[in-house]
């Protein structure tokens, strides 16, 4: 990760979990996009223990930090993020949707702590936690089923988070590493093979001893739109090379 | 949403899923996207009926199919994707991020059926199940922790594809006039090839007559990296048939 101080710096505060799964899937998403930061809300006690202590149970909920008080959780951040589903309607705060808020998370990232705030799996953040909210980010899903699950709506967020820091930052490298593309076939090679193929289809039967012209361009047009690499292209010459052997050989020993 | 039409035309094929929450959240997540085909591959039996008949399960999960190979589930895809954690060394196919995969998969989601691949929670996919797909994508976990829990993956991306098909919906209009690409070969049709090439290298003496899992595999692969279009799938499936015909009627009369 580039900027391992700017995700340091992002709060992931959950409120009234219930479900230790949740928790759990939680603080996994957060591990996977590299955050370490996780703060508990008054979680249901059963549940939190239940999660801390489960196989697998990860560093970052190992080390998560319990509240009283939403107020308590986000004390020491300069800006706190409420995530919240479409289909409220009563909100009484800016809203954006979660690849326009990821930007501006970021950009506040690169000075100072952000809380990222998600609700109880039933009831989603109160009133009285929205109001702790500087605005709410929401993700865009459809209106006929808004609600996400918990673990989802994190692994989401983060997912979007840690993406649009890396593409404002290596656009540019990240079109040549990773997809390295293979090297194209050069049209000798295509040509080979478009004369083995030929041969391949005479001995075969499939084309005359004496194809008309038009028949070979058919079958180098079809070659060239194989869209063949230069590995390949020697993978499928080889191929075709055994073939007409076995078919010539066979008929010149009879 | 905007284009129901090009959300349809994605299947999401869970391959040997075993934990039926699992199942359960992968349902939710295309449910929230507003994605509703999802494919089952020889589901863990139990799992699946639990997960069919828990509370609140979803639309998604009980209108889902089930089938017994990854060949059966992709047969009508013209596009199979398979998704990877970063941690896979050993890749024999063309590896795209999240974000730039789901641009070519919304491309194709234009015109045609696409199909994305989950393997199971403990091993992912398989070499044989990979050698189905086209092209793999990632999502760009670090490197510390690759490994996502299932239905965080499936969540994020769907999220993905949603996204950033809002975002170009509008590029591509524009481009479409030009390119009004051959339509591509169905994934059955392609294992249709896969087969009568194997049945020739077996005859021509290229392969064994029963060769290793890898050599079939690694035959599957190149099939996959052709990028025939239709049309061109059945002109050498019909040349392919033609060798095998001549080899074995050969090898038959001698």
């Amino acid at each position: 990760m580039a900027h391992p101080s700017q995700h340091e710096r992002l709060g992931v505060v959950l409120v009234n979990t219930r479900n230790p799964l949740n928790l759990g899937a939680a603080a996994r998403a957060m591990s996977n996009f590299g955050f370490f930061d996780l703060r508990v809300v008054n979680p249901y006690e059963a549940s939190f223990r239940e999660a801390r202590s489960a196989v697998g149970a990860s560093e970052v909920l190992a080390k998560a930090r319990e509240y009283e008080s939403v107020a308590a959780a986000v004390a020491d951040c300069v800006l706190v993020v409420g995530t919240t589903s479409a289909a409220r309607r009563e909100l009484q705060h800016p809203l954006y949707r979660l690849d326009q808020g990821a930007k501006l998370i970021r950009k506040q990232l690169g000075t100072a702590r952000v809380a990222l705030l998600f609700g109880s799996e039933k009831r989603g953040l109160s009133n009285e936690d929205l109001s702790h909210c500087h605005w709410l980010l929401r993700i865009p899903t459809r209106e006929g089923h808004g609600s996400m699950n918990l673990g989802q709506a994190v692994a989401v967020c983060l997912y979007e988070l840690a993406r649009s820091r890396a593409e404002a930052s290596s656009v540019r490298r990240s079109k040549k590493s990773e997809r390295e593309a293979a090297t194209a076939a050069r049209s000798a090679d295509l040509e080979r093979i478009t004369a083995t193929l030929l041969d391949a289809l005479r001995a075969s039967g499939y084309l005359d001893s004496k194809p008309s012209a038009a028949a070979n361009e058919k079958i180098r047009r079809m070659v060239r739109r194989l869209k063949l690499s230069a590995e390949d292209s020697e993978l499928l010459l080889g191929m075709l090379r055994q073939m007409v052997w076995k078919m010539e050989s066979r008929a010149n020993s009879k």
